[in-house]
C-alpha cells in the first residue's frame, strides 16, 4: 500500500519546501495527487479507501499551516465520498475524480466572476495601490485593462521576497502606467490613491483577512486617508478552523530572506502574514459577488455548507 | 578671491554627492569649512567679508535641500558677524572662530543633556522599537544601558538603504538584546512594544517631524495602539523657513537604491523622508527637556531667537 | 405594436423629466404603466410578451439612473411571467396583474411595519434630526406622535431644493414641535440630538446607503457626538446590480438648482446623492425588524431571492 | 386552577425579588416551574392548556426587565405545543416536558463547545481581563487551565456588588495567577492585557450586547489599545422583541446598592447594565463558533428560526 | 459734549445694523470714529478725555458680540493714551491718531505677510476649497495666482446669505478654475482636496477658532479624508476675553435669512458661526508664520501683550 | 542642631503616614514647618542655613511621590534665600517668612482668580459632571452657584475610597442637583453631560495631567461623546521634574482599600493615580486663564520662571 501514498508524500515535501508555491498552485497540485491516489488504489473496501484518503488529507494539512483552499479541497472530495452510498472503490475513485474536476472549474469560474465583479469598480483614470503579488488581482486589472479603461498601479516591492516586482512586471507587460515604491512609502502617495486592492491568504470566521505581512499597515493607512480599500479572494480561502476558535497561525520563514548573513545574536523575526481586520475592509470582492466582511460565515452557510461538516 | 572659497566648494561638493551624511556630520563639515574660509579670507572690509560669508551660505544651502542643523549653524555664525561693531576683517574672522567653537560645544552639550533626559524614560525591561539609524537615540539608548537598565531593541530595516542594520549592530555591540524586522511587520509587533523612539531630520514650525521614509506609518501604528511615540532631536534641527510657509522639501533619491534594473517604463518614486503629524508624537526629548510638539515655535523663540532673524 | 407601449414612454418620460418623483411614486407609476401594456397587449405569444415586457424595462431602467425600487418591481413581475408555465398571453397578463397587486400591498405592508418598529425607538422628549424628506421617514414620526409620544424634530433644509420644507410643514401639521437650520448647522446642534433617522434611495451590497446629498456628512457628526444614526427604508430599495460591481452612478442635477444665473465660467456641481458607510449606520429599520447594514445582502437572499435572479 | 399556577407565581416572585439570579438560573427554574405546571395541569382542553401557558409566560417575562434566554425557553416550549398536532392535554404536558428536557440538554451542549472553541483563544502567558461575574467566562478559563495553559486574569471588582469577588475566588481555587483592581483601573494596565473576555445579558439584533455597567466602557478601552475584546454567550441570549424595535430596557436597582445611607436629597443612579456597540467586539464566541456580531439576527434566523415566531 | 459722540454712536449703529460688515471694516470704522471723537474733543483734562475714549469703548463693544479685531483696536488705542506720562489733551488725541494709524498700517503688514506666506503653501496644480468668503483667503489665493501658480478652487454656496458667490465671483475674475457647490457636498468631493484654506472670526485662548457656521464640519470632513485644513488669520482676532473663561457668544441672526415666509410656529435657528477645535486646525497662516493654533495664547503675549492689559 | 529640624520631621512624617492628605494641606504644612525652621534656626552663617534648608528639602521630597505643589513651594523659598546677597541669617529667615507668605496669598488669589474664570464656563441648567474630590473643582462650582447660576451635578463614588461622597455632600450643601454613580457609569450618562471638570495632582511638561485613577478614562469617555474635559488647577502643579524625562511614579495604596481581606495569593493592585493625555483635555483652567495643555512649559517659563532653576 505504501507506494500507492508516494505521489501525495512526494507532492505533500514539495510543498513543504516552498517548490510548489501561491494558494491556488498549492490546491491544484494537491488535488492532483489526491485524483493519482485515487486512480492507483488498491483499497479493497470503502472503508479502506476513505481511511486512505483521510491520511492523505492528514499529510498535506501538515504541509503548511495557511491553506485553507487546499484544504477546502480536500474537504469537499473526500465529503462527496464519505457521503455516497456507492461501495465499489473503482466507482468511489470516479468521485473524487468528478468532485476534483468540479472543483478545479468552479474555481476558474470564480476567478473569472471575480474579474468580471471587480473590474467594474475600476473607473477610467484611477490610480490603484496593490501590495505583493495575487493572481485574483492582476487578473481583476487585465479585464479592467482588456476592457479599455486607463488606471494607474502603484506596487509595493512587499520585503523580504520582493513579490512586487512580479506584479510590476505583469502590470508593464499589459502597459499599464506603473509606480515602484518602498512598502514604507505607501502612506506618502496614500492621498492620491483612489483604491486598495489585496489578494488573501486566510479569510477567518469574524470577517478578518490574512494576507502578506504588511497588508494591515497599508489598511490602516488607507483608513486613516478614506481610501477603499478591498480583498479580491476566491470564497474557498474561508478557514473553517477558525470558526471553531483555532487561530490562523502566521508561519514565521527563514531569517535569511530578511538578513543574509546576520550579525551573532541577532534576532530575526519573520512573519509571513498578518491579519487586516474586518473594519478597515470596504468589501471582499469574490465569486458572489462584492459583500461585507462580516457577513461571510453565513455566506460560507449559503453558498457552501459543506466547508462546515 | 577664488582659492579662498575652495573650501566651501569641496565641502559643499561632498555633501551634494552624499560622501557627508548625517544631519550632525553636514553641520560639523560646514563650520569647519567656513573657519578655513574665515581664517584665510583676504577681503579688504567688512563689507567683503559679509559678502563672501553670503556666498559661502547660498552653496551650502544649495547643496542638500533639508539640512536645518547646517543651515542654523550658518544663520548663528553669519549673524555674529553682521551685529558685531568690529570692522577689522581678522578680528571678525575670531568672531567666527568663535561662534563656530560654540555651535560645536552646544551641540556636544546638548546631545549629552538628550541622552540624560531621554535615558530617564527607558524602563527597566522594556521593548523599545525604532526605525533608520539615528545618533541621538542610540546615544540614549547608550546612556540607559550604562545606567544598567535592561531593555530590548525592535530594528526595523529601513529600506531602501538598510541604516537598520547599523543601530542592530550598535545595539549588540553594547549587548542589548535585539530583533530585527521588515519595516512593514512593525504592526505585527507593537502591542508588545512600550516605547518608539526616532531621530528628526527637520522640525518644523507647526510642530510636525521630517525623518527617514516610514517614519509617520509608525507613528501611526503606534498611536492604533496606544504606544508612546518619541522623537529625540536637538532643537536646532527646527527649520525657521517652515515658519514663513515653505514646505519642507522632500528629496527623491536614486531609483536604483529600490531595484538595481528596473524593467523598462517603471517609475520607481524614492522619497527620503516623510512628515509626521504633531498629534502622533507624545513629546521632543531635547536638550529643553521633554516638550510638546505643538509649542516648538515659541520653544525656539525662548531658546534660540537668532534663528528667525 | 407601437401604440401598446404608449404608456411605457410616456411615463418613462415623465420619470425622466423629473414630473414623477421619489422612490415609491416612480415605482407605483411604472408598476401601472406595466399594467397598462399587459391588459393591451396583442402580442402573439409568450415569447413575444416576454419581449415586450423586457423592451419595456429597458426603457424603464434608462429612464433614471438611480431607482431600485422601481427596477426590483420590474425584476419581480418579470421574473413571475417568465417562471410561469402558463402558455397564454392573456392569463400571463393576469399574472402581471396578479404580481403588481401583490408588490404595491407588500409595499404597504412593509411601510406599516416599519413605521411601527421604528416609533418604538422614539422615546418621549427626544430630539430627531432628519435630513431631506423622507415619507417612511415621517410614517414612522406620524406613528409615533399616534401613539402620544412627545418629541422634537430638527429638519434640515437640505440644499439645493429645500425638500427640508415639506417635512417641516408636515411635522407642523402634526403638531410636532419643530426646529429648521441651514444644512451646515447640524454640527453645532447634534450634542443635543437623541437620534438621527434618515431615508434611503438604494442600499448596496456592501451595505452602504445613497441617500440625499448632505447625509453621509450628517452620519460623520452623528458618529463623531455618538448619536445613534438609523437609516428607515423598505428592503426593495436593496441595489442588486451592487452585488456584481456596478457602482450606484451619482446622478448631477442641473446647476440652475444651485445657482440661478451663475457667472461665465463658473462649474457648477450638483450631485444629487451621497453615500454612506455603513460603518456610521446603527441599524436599517426595515420591514425585517432593525437590522444591521453589513448583514444586508445575507437578508435579501433570505427574504427577497428573487431580486438576485 | 389557582393552585395549578402556585409554581409559576412563587418562581417569578423569586425571580423578582433577585432570589435566583443569573440569565442560566434563571431559565432554569422557569423550566422548571413550567414543567410542574404542565404535570398538575387539570386544563379540560387544549386550548385552555395552551391558555394557562400563556399566562404563565406573561408572569415570567414581567417578573424582570432582561432575560432574553428564559424568554426563548418559554418561546421554545410553547411554540412546540402550539404547533403539535396533538389535541390530548396529557400528551401535550409530554411535550411540555420533552421540549423543556431538550432545552436544558441543548444549553450545556452550548456551554461545553463555548469554552471549548474559546479555550483555544487562550494562548500561553497571555493575561486576560474580565469583568464581572460569568459562569460561561469562567467555564471557558477552566477548559484552558484543564488544557495545561498557563495565564494570568486580571479582574474588576465591578461595582456595586462586587461579583469580581466571586471570578477571583474561582480563578484563585483553579490556581490561576490572578489580579484584582478597582473598575476605574481597566485602562491603567489594558496595554498589558492579550484579551478581554465578558459576558452578556442580552444579544440585539443590531449585534450589540447588553451586559453588566462598566462592560462597554471597557470595550472601549480596549480597543482604544487594540486588545482584542470578544463576548462569550449562548446564542440563546439573542433578544428576538429588539428585532422589532424595543429597546432592551435598562433595570435599575436599589440605590442602596451604591451608598447605604445616602444624604437627604442625593439621586443616586444605579444602572445595572450598559449597552456595547458591535464595533467595539471582535466575535461573539459562541455554540456555533466564533463570530461577527453583525451578523447575529442572520446566524438566529439559520440555527433557532423559532424565536422570531 | 453729546454732539462730540456723535460720531461714535452713528458708526455703532452701523455695525449693529449690519450696514458695516467684515471684521477688517468693522475695526476700521471704529477707529476713523474714534480719531474723529479725538479730534472734536472739548474735554477739559485727561481724565475726562480717558472717559469719552472708555465710553466709546462701551457703546463699540456692545454692538456686536463677536468682533476681536475692533476691540483689539480699541483695547490698543486707550492703553496708548492711558499709559502715556502727556497730560495735554491734543497731545493726547495726537497720540490716538498715532496709534491708529500704526494699527491700521500694521494691519496692512501683517496682510501682506500673510498673504506672501500662506502662497507658498499653494502648489502648483493643486485644487483648494474654501468656505464663505474671506478677504485673508482671497488675498493669499491671489498673491499665488499672481506668482504665476495654477490652481483650482472649490467654493461652497455658504448658506444662509451666499457668501461663497462672492468667493467664486473674485476667483473668476482671477482667472482662476473655479467649482461651485452646495455646503453639503463638501465631503462628497473631499478626497479631491489638497487644502483647505478658511478664514477666522475670532480665535479663543484654547487655541480653536470661530467662523462662519458650516466651518467645523469642512474642518472634521477635512479631518477624515486627510486633508490639511489651515485657518488664515491675523493674530489680533484673537479675543482676549476668552482667556478669563468668556464663550465667545454665537450670534443668531434673523429666521428671515433661512426661510423668508416660514409656516407659523416654526422655531428657525439661525447661528451665523461655529466653533473648529484646534485639533483639527493644521495650522493658523497669520502674521507670524504659519503656527500651531494650540500656541496662539503664547504667541499673543510675545507679539501683542497689550491685548491682555 | 537636631531640634531644629523637628518640625520637619514631624510634619514629614505626618505626610509620610497621611494624616496630611490634599495637594494644598501638604503644601501649608510643609511652609509651616519651613518657617519654623526657620525661626528657630541656629545655624552660623547663610551656608550652614542653606544646608539646613536643603536637608529639609530633600525630607518634604522623600515623604510622598507626587506632590508638585508642596515640591515648588520649597523651590521659590530656598531659591529666594540662595540668591539673596543678604548674610545675615536672621534676615534670611525674614526672607524665608516673606517667600512663604507670597507663596500662600498667591496660591489664594489663584484659587479666586480660577473660581471667577471657571465660573464663567458654567451655563445656566448645564449638567457639570466631575470625579473624586477637588477643592480647585468645587470652589469653581460654588462660584457659579453664589453668581445664580443653575445646574446639574454627577459625582462619580470614586473609588476605593469615595471621595466623590465628599463632592456630594458639599454640592447638596450648597442646594445644588446632585445625582451620584458608580465609576464604571459614567459612560451610561456621558451624552447628557455638557461640561466635565476635574482637578489635578500634577501636571507634566507634555501637558498631560496626573489625577486620581479613572480621570483618563472619564476623559476618554467624555471625548468619545464630543463633551468638553477641562483640568481646574493652579499652574504650580506642574512638576518640573517631568521636564527632565522623569515619568511622575504613579503610587499604589494599600490593598486594603480594595479587598479588607482577601483570599490568598491574590495580588491587589491600587494605583492611585492615572495620566490623562493632553489631547483629551480641552483646556486647563488656571490663574492664568484658560490654556491649552500643550503649551504648559511656556506658560511656566512665563509666569513662574524660578521653578526651573
Amino acid at each position: 500500500m505504501k507506494h500507492l501514498s508516494d505521489p501525495v508524500r512526494a507532492t505533500a515535501k514539495k510543498i513543504r519546501r516552498l517548490e510548489i508555491q501561491g494558494a491556488r498552485n498549492v490546491a491544484i497540485a494537491t488535488i492532483k495527487a489526491i485524483e493519482t491516489l485515487a486512480a492507483q488504489t488498491e483499497a479493497p473496501s470503502k472503508k479502506h479507501f476513505v481511511r486512505e484518503l483521510a491520511k492523505a488529507k492528514d499529510t498535506f494539512f501538515g504541509s503548511r499551516p495557511t491553506e485553507p483552499l487546499m484544504r477546502n479541497a480536500l474537504r469537499l472530495i473526500i465529503n462527496r465520498v464519505e457521503k455516497s452510498e456507492e461501495k465499489n472503490v473503482k466507482k468511489l475513485a470516479e468521485i473524487v475524480s468528478l468532485a476534483s474536476g468540479q472543483f478545479l472549474s468552479d474555481l476558474d469560474d470564480s476567478s473569472k466572476k471575480i474579474a468580471e465583479i471587480g473590474a467594474r469598480r475600476i473607473r477610467h483614470n484611477s490610480v490603484v495601490l496593490t501590495h505583493c503579488h495575487s493572481s485574483t488581482v492582476t487578473n481583476l486589472l487585465k479585464r479592467a485593462k482588456h476592457e479599455g479603461k486607463e488606471f494607474e498601479v502603484i506596487c509595493t516591492e512587499t520585503r523580504p521576497v520582493f513579490q512586487g516586482q512580479t506584479t510590476a512586471e505583469e502590470m508593464l507587460g499589459m502597459g499599464v502606467k506603473t509606480s515602484f515604491i518602498v512598502d514604507s512609502a505607501a502612506r506618502f502617495f496614500m492621498n492620491n490613491v483612489d483604491l486598495v486592492l489585496v489578494g488573501a491568504d486566510a479569510i477567518t470566521s469574524e470577517g478578518n483577512v490574512i494576507n502578506k505581512i504588511g497588508t494591515s499597515t497599508i489598511a490602516l493607512v488607507a483608513h486613516e486617508a478614506r481610501t477603499p480599500f478591498y480583498v479580491v479572494s476566491e470564497l474557498l480561502k474561508f478557514d473553517p478552523a477558525t470558526v471553531y476558535g483555532d487561530y490562523e497561525k502566521i508561519e514565521e520563514r527563514s531569517p535569511g530572506e530578511i538578513w543574509k548573513n546576520p550579525p551573532k545574536n541577532l534576532i530575526v523575526r519573520n512573519p509571513a502574514f498578518d491579519v487586516t481586520r474586518r473594519d478597515f475592509i470596504h468589501g471582499i470582492i469574490c465569486e458572489e459577488g462584492i459583500i461585507s466582511p462580516h457577513s461571510i460565515t453565513e455566506v460560507m452557510h449559503r453558498k457552501y455548507p459543506w466547508v462546515f461538516e
